[in-house]
């Protein structure tokens, strides 16, 4: 099943970048790290029109071309060079699912945050040749990478827009993607990780349950949002949209993933000192929240933004709650797109 | 554990009332159904003062005494005749733990909310003579007993306090109450409702997780709000207090009530119709919503009571989200004596 999800018939044409032998910030070695990438647009003569856009949980480039790419987007390719990167772990770059034995599956090292924009610097900086990065965005867990990048190399990020995600996990969101991923590791098929083709594919079920549960807003259910995409009911919902998404996805590959953005952390470039960390940054920084996000609220990206000099708080509303991410939402697309285009066009 | 756990000694002292044969509005018997009641003060002679306090899910008549009732408390036992009563199924009262086979355990019929009303209303009819109740109220699935009381029996109760709990569940909260339910019964060791005692800890564990992750505001884990109860982490806080406090239950008493909590919906006394069904209420109501409460938000409890003639919504905030209702807030227990006396006070 994973195998014939994770390919260039679903997620393609992406191209491959392999770095060799790479050592994460564990110590752990992964052999020849191979990131999985795409590209929109044209790198100018000065290069400097290149914007970088890491991946989100469970996600690969190709929902983030289909819901932020396009001509009159605000990221449009007649303009920009556009880089849309697969975070390690996700099913494409090197991952549980992809990787020979012996480190395959449940034996594939545990990477952080760190490491997955560490073996991004090194594509965009020894294949693509670019000094500076326009811009650097990301949903979720690609805000955590966006963060990482301010913070780890300020000079090389021109601005940042890291959206409905956080620089420090809160003790609060880590609890909820601990019960993500027992969710998953609770089913008896999951055999530590060494289990047969879709056999957990209950314990996935049940993980599609609870990221639906506060990955939308009540409300969404309660009007009953999801039916202009003819959804009959919460189950029907639920089955057929996130569980759906979810069940051809590898196990291992979800629990790396959701190990690492429970782990993040920019504080640790400066001690434990969150302040500190994110004071580095010298990017123009626009913050994006989204107002009915039960993953990443308001309150929490906003004590962030405090500590970030030129930064911006912006927020948006919407009923999907953080899951507007997925472009469902017209309204949520208008608004995004209103506030990286005000962010490209700020000199910097 | 569970038989040690539902005594005297923890919850004592309580009487029981036996009503004989029961039909619930299934149309399923319970042999000898038996209500398990705790009263405190002396009921006047006019019979005026008499109070009506069901449990909430997972808790016993003991956690109501100790929360809300005292001297110099909105219910003082010095002013007012006060009945706590175990609902069906909280293993007090009759439950899947303490039926005799062959309808013990997973053979025990599912009650509804109105099953637990009409016993109710035997209790305060033939005990104790009552043809008014002075106030009814509770939290959570208290409040939505309470709720039933006032649209089932509106000229028996003069006022009616619902507690952060709904009328009529919303489709999210029916989700949020199915991964409840869903890691419990996911337990292979749940063996559908036959398992040895103490057998489902893991499912019970995985349950208190996730109760935690939504019960609480995320404001509480990420101040260490339980830091002044001596807990260190949020894994202690999770175990110490929450996953001690459902391991000695008994799990199929436990998914009878999430069953019953699901399906709550005062709208089936006007066949569908919640306008209507609420406009039925006599009770002077005050609706009250705890601001933080994610498991049943303001704007949900906000739309219920704009359809109450003589009615008012109350906020109380509170970092403990919605199990301040234990009493664990002061500033939550000052606000809900406030609401509660104001209520009592007004001629009804």
């Amino acid at each position: 099943m994973a195998s014939e999800y994770y390919s260039q018939d679903i997620h393609g044409p992406y191209q491959l970048f392999e770095l060799g032998d790479f050592e994460f910030e564990s110590g752990a070695k992964v052999r020849n790290l191979t990131l999985a990438f795409a590209t929109f647009g044209a790198l100018a003569p000065d290069k400097s029109n290149a914007i970088l856009f890491p991946t989100w949980y469970s996600g690969s480039s190709k929902i983030l071309e289909q819901a932020y790419i396009g001509p009159g987007r605000a990221l449009d390719p007649s303009k920009y060079f556009i880089i849309l990167v697969n975070q390690i772990g996700n099913g494409l770059s090197s991952s549980p699912s992809n990787a020979p034995a012996p480190f395959n599956a449940a034996a594939f090292p545990q990477p952080s945050i760190g490491d997955d924009v560490r073996a991004q610097y090194e594509l965009v900086t020894r294949h693509f040749g670019l000094t500076r990065l326009a811009l650097v965005l990301g949903g979720s867990m690609g805000a955590q990478q966006s963060w990482e990048w301010a913070v780890r190399y300020p000079e090389f990020v021109a601005r940042v827009a890291p959206i409905a995600g956080t620089a420090k996990e809160t003790l609060h969101n880590r609890l909820l993607v601990e019960t993500f991923i027992d969710a998953i590791a609770a089913d008896p098929a999951f055999n530590g990780g060494w289990y047969a083709p879709g056999a957990v594919h209950r314990g996935l079920r049940a993980h599609a349950k609870l990221f639906a549960a506060s990955g939308f807003s009540p409300v969404l259910f309660n009007t009953r949002g999801w039916s202009g995409f003819g959804f009959t009911t919460t189950e029907d919902f639920v089955t057929g949209f996130v569980a759906n998404h979810f069940l051809p996805q590898d196990p291992n590959n979800l629990l790396l993933l959701a190990r690492k953005w429970r782990d993040g952390d920019v504080s640790r470039h400066a001690g434990g000192d969150l302040k500190a960390a994110l004071g580095r940054i010298k990017a123009k920084t626009a913050v994006v929240a989204i107002d009915e996000d039960a993953f990443f609220p308001l309150a929490d990206l906003a004590a962030e933004q405090a500590l970030i000099p030129n930064s911006q708080l912006k927020r948006i509303s919407s009923v999907w709650g953080h899951l507007a991410l997925f472009g469902v939402d017209p309204g949520f697309n208008a608004a995004i797109d209103a506030i990286l285009g005000e962010l490209l066009a700020t000199p910097a």
